[in-house]
């Protein structure tokens, strides 16, 4: 059976696979896209909650849950209590992995967004103490009732390597200086109220964004499936099948609330058809 | 400072805590609850998705994110690839830990569910093969799309240790016997929907059990937090504060249908006034 493009490539494959998508037919715009690092960092913006791997006793791994809060060099507050096994198991030994998975409830949350940490989780010194404190307690405001408790101790994790996986075949490492470096994406939090509006009430924009702009001229729908302040990622439906295309805003958005302007820029350009002249 | 009952036992208290909720002023029926085992077998039924904690090259712990599916004796199928870290690190060294958490999306999630198994995750043996797959399949139908590549195999993860934790306060280990041999709570699945029914439609209610049931006869509201195969747990209002108390059905229900008519039955009693005499 034939190998296709659409499998990634580093896939052992056994047997025949789904067709690709059909090719666009004119030019795409070219659209950017979040690095792998300020994807690592958006998904740590954005949630509270991970899971943590520690070590027991005889060195076996143990996974557990714990909040958190983000630091702004992308370190981690923990607030652990000597009483959970997990924080027996970080004073024995100071071995960490965090993991960071896109809060959504998906069907399939395999083919989304997610984050691995490692590193090491240790006592935050009296100097970063206060930051690392007020930082966990805005992240995780039921901290309050338990913060004075003398078996719960303010740990930081540093992480020494990350790794970053966006679902199927989207995966990548990530230095620690990049990482340290990025920025989440500030309109992460406003993404799904701007995904489900315009499903809702601009179909035919995106069905003109994604024939002026994205590549397919022949597009019957399109559904937005994720923006972020680069772009709008759309699945169309075409009368030779179904194709994923992005289309990019000129400008990247800053804020939430930004993600209107920029759509709506981008509207008009499509309408216009200003498919590949910028 | 004065230490008071409603803090768990085994924290080291440093400070003035929160009041105690007022007592009951009336008895209250008997209400059982799930056990520990029980527990941990509902919280695992009731989710495919999980943070899998293995074991990097040099010993380190690792965090990622997995599905998987459950096995009738509370073993758990996986199905990883070779070209992740965690199929690697399974390669390397079999000693595995698999966290799974109450899957809705809470504000403090750490207030609800989880647990954690270790044991090991190993290749499923030719006579489970099978078995194995079809479980995997059912719980996670995305994997009929990658199942067939090359670097892909089926583990069974058989747990050694098994760790439940409730909330805040509410925990336990669990023997692999007890493990293997409880029964998810079979109601779970129409839990959420029980739940928001009652207290959308039915206040009056709730209050007759809060107040003839459960101890607290001078109840202003009562609010429906959990319902389970055993019983329900309500948050009751009253002039000397708030407090948790739970009615126990007559028999167990033992399917999401059965819920109904549990509750039609405690609402009669409660209106009756059959309050202590079961």
């Amino acid at each position: 059976m034939a190998k296709t493009p659409t499998i990634p490539r580093d896939h052992d494959i056994r047997d025949e696979v789904l067709p690709p998508p059909p090719p666009p037919l004119t030019p795409k715009r070219i659209a950017p896209r979040r690095s792998p690092a300020e994807e690592a960092r958006t998904l740590l913006a954005n949630s509270t909650v991970a899971a943590l791997g520690t070590l027991t006793e005889d060195g076996s791994p143990w996974a557990s849950l714990v909040a958190y809060a983000p630091l702004p060099s992308g370190s981690t507050v923990l607030m652990v209590s000597t009483l959970a096994d997990h924080g027996r198991n970080l004073e024995r030994d100071t071995r960490a992995s965090l993991m960071v998975a896109h809060s959504r409830q998906e069907v399939d949350q395999l083919a989304h967004g997610r984050l691995t940490l490692q590193g090491t989780a240790t006592p935050a010194a009296e100097d970063e103490r206060e930051e690392a404190r007020l930082a966990y307690l805005k992240a995780i405001p039921a901290a309050n009732a338990y913060e004075r408790f003398g078996d719960f101790s303010l740990l930081i994790l540093r992480p020494e390597r990350v790794r970053w996986v966006g679902g199927y075949g989207r995966m990548d490492s990530v230095t620690p200086e990049d990482y340290a470096a990025a920025e989440a994406d500030p309109t992460a939090p406003g993404a799904q109220r701007a995904i489900d509006h315009l499903n809702a009430d601009h179909a035919d924009a995106l069905i003109e964004m994604a024939r002026n702009l994205g590549g397919y001229p022949d597009s019957l729908t399109a559904r937005c499936v994720a923006i972020d302040r680069y772009g709008i990622d759309l699945a169309v439906e075409t009368p030779r099948g179904h194709a994923p295309t992005r289309v990019g805003f000129e400008e990247a958005a800053n804020a939430p609330e930004d993600l209107r302007a920029c759509t709506v820029e981008l509207a008009r350009q499509a309408r216009a058809g200003e498919a590949v002249t910028a």
